[in-house]
């Protein structure tokens, strides 16, 4: 058995998420079912389990298989054999002990808001459209104010019986033109965190909460408390780092 | 009956081009279809005739309508029948003299190559992913031969009895990381010219065709001397003026 590292980027916006389903067209279904026309069945173990509509500049997962192959013609054969929504752009052999996701130290994502009055058609699959003002400076001051070691409960769906403590290592907003940005790294992230903390962001940004009550809801350790999860397609997985 | 104006940007991914044609899903089509239910049966006139998967960030079409309408509530109900393939921005009453077509003094185009080893999923539509190393200053050389007013017979498909004539005020290539685009503005463009112009200035980047070979092509006034046409989903009308 050798174990081996994929990295690759994905169009979340066919498929039904990163996890395989059964019935559903996901980016895990796809690609296991091209690494076993390469190597065998196997199965893999990824960075970030994306949610349907998400996409990701830099995933990154791990699988152990029975039949040795060359990182640079697994990498050609799986370009080959995947749709252009799915680009696996590196492979390597790695150490046996070696998880995509166990292993990572941090995980990076960008969620891209478009703010201007009028949608832009070609930013509809990677972008909200937001037309409200928003105060980009009172939405760094509510995602400051998660930075650190917490319990996120009140911005995990479907947390029970597991740890939703987390530790975020940055999070910045910040605004380029009609865009305005939120770029946030933690060591992980549980389900929904980072798309659940956007949507108390806008709402900040909008005037409706306060920044200064975004502690009084992390500390409340409850999903209502903080409420709804910004739409998936303007998140994308940046980067895993190892 | 009234003139008006209206600004509009799509996706060209889903149409078979801009223009009208019988059994094809065309933007003239959906807009003209949609307009038909608000103010009834009319005809456009568009300011550049996109062709197949061409972008418009920025496009213009005229029409007089019988029937008066708020420029307002226009743009509301349209964006209301129309998918979000097609944002309308802007709507304006004009001078019964107005033409999109006629009346612009300049169009500007940008075109999008994406220039590293490997594709983005999240770029594929809207860029041109060529892998080989670019030399861009030889790029932008080629382009430079060709401002200035020209016939571009070279540069144009199925110009036969039409003046092939246009004036060509700026070209420029730039890189920015992995993305290397150019920006050109002409008072017109013939049909494929930017797409035409691209697929030269790549073939001497690429080292193929000297630069000093782009006057010569263009003093041919011969389609074959160019040759060949960039793929049309990197291209997007950038902007129209009056």
């Amino acid at each position: 058995m050798t174990t081996y590292r994929l990295d690759l980027s994905y169009d979340g916006t066919g498929f039904h998420g990163y996890a395989r389903q059964p019935g559903q067209r996901t980016v895990q279904g796809e690609l296991e079912t091209a690494l076993a026309r390469v190597v065998g069945k196997v199965e893999t173990v990824v960075a970030g389990r994306t949610d349907a509509g998400v996409h990701a500049r830099h995933q990154v997962v791990s699988f152990a298989a029975d039949r040795p192959v060359d990182p640079e013609i697994l990498v050609r054969r799986l370009n080959g054999i995947l749709t252009d929504e799915i680009v696996v752009f590196g492979s390597s052999r790695v150490e046996d002990s070696f998880s995509a996701r166990f292993s990572a130290t941090s995980r990076t994502y960008r969620y891209t808001i478009l703010n201007r009055s009028f949608a832009d058609p070609l930013l509809r699959s990677t972008s909200w459209h937001v037309p409200d003002s928003l105060d980009v400076a009172a939405m760094q001051e509510a995602a400051s104010a998660l930075i650190g070691e917490h319990d996120f409960a009140s911005f995990c769906r479907r947390a029970e019986g597991r740890s939703s403590v987390r530790r975020v290592l940055d999070a910045t907003w910040g605004r380029e033109k009609d865009l305005v940005e939120l770029w946030i790294m933690a060591t992980a992230f549980c389900h929904q965190m980072v798309r659940s903390i956007v949507a108390l962001c806008v709402e900040v940004g909008r005037g409706r909460v306060p920044a200064g009550r975004v502690s009084t809801i992390l500390e409340a350790l409850d999903r209502s408390a903080a409420k709804g999860a910004a739409p998936a397609h303007g998140l994308v997985l940046w980067d895993v780092t190892y």
